[in-house]
């Protein structure tokens, strides 16, 4: 056992102790707060284990939890961006890519190129776990909208803009992109979604 | 697509939301509030992959992850358990036992057995995942008491308790037990453990 090795490793997960403060603008299916990055990624892997059957092409199931597990990590550094917020946008890759450097940096440099390599295919989205993972986690939040009364779409937020931000559920799982877009109009009719 | 298995994978990713409102008695780091389970889970699974090395025997990641992301579900309805809490201990199977048969069967039947199969296998501690997975479950606390002096310890807890609840270490990941063994002692030196 290398203990300099285990040291960087324990320094990490006491540095991503951070992403538990890292709210999102999507609450709880409660509505009694907003949920944190931390939640959120545990959600993602869990629902990447029960929805694996409508991924559009065969995924390894470890590197898609691998994936959703990390795949906030930057935002310690660079916090939530909403992602109707196109101004924050525009300068969120910029932001993203100096706390990746940050970050993965504290581990071994084996595990920083790891994580490092994981979190750019999910941004990359050019694979078939990368696609899932993306769909996860545009499907989570919808679910959570859709039982919150469209808590995050109140401040103006449009149909279209929701579908356009569903788009990755089309490529990375098709059956359930089917299912979003039945869930949109019924969002538009309840009066929680406008057109 | 089977509508009606869709529905019930939903409803389940719906019901788990509540182990975000399940606390735990650690603190997050920087103390400012209790963990729940979500971030607990989410803590482990990354722990895993990082440590993995350190697991006495060869594991297969991707069922160690699944398990630590599902081990703490039936808290859902049973609640957290202090681990120093002898007297709410003696009911604890229980009351897990009668959470998990709620909550596994809003799942399909083979994702139900599934999940609840992975549960038993970490609650039995028996198979070399499990084990590794109970490792993390009790070095997690442990690094972050180790960080807020010694929070939940704070109630009358000595290093002989300490150490027995570490046990699982000892079998799951031996290289890691001799550290927590060395930072047990750290603690009772530092007034934040006593023996």
């Amino acid at each position: 056992m290398d203990p300099e090795r285990l040291k960087k490793q324990i320094d990490f997960i006491v540095e991503i102790d951070k992403l538990k403060h890292i709210l999102r603008r999507t609450v709880l299916i409660d509505k009694s707060r907003r949920e944190n990055d931390a939640e959120h990624s545990w959600h993602l892997a869990v629902m990447a284990i029960l929805l694996k059957e409508y991924a559009a092409e065969d995924v390894d199931l470890e590197k898609v939890m691998k994936m959703v597990l990390v795949h906030d990590l930057v935002e310690i550094d660079a916090g939530d961006t909403f992602c109707y917020d196109a101004k924050a946008n525009l300068d969120k890759r910029d932001r993203e890519l100096c706390a990746a450097d940050r970050l993965f940096a504290i581990l071994p440099e084996d595990q920083a190129k790891e994580l490092r390599r994981l979190w750019e295919e999910f941004e990359e989205c050019t694979t078939p776990e990368a696609r899932f993972a993306a769909s996860l986690d545009r499907l989570q939040p919808f679910i959570h909208n859709v039982h919150t009364d469209g808590h995050t779409w109140k401040n103006g937020v449009t149909s279209d803009q929701v579908h356009a931000r569903m788009a990755e559920i089309r490529d990375g799982a098709p059956e359930l992109w089917e299912v979003v877009n039945n869930r949109i109009e019924d969002c538009i009719e309840r009066g929680i979604l406008t057109r």
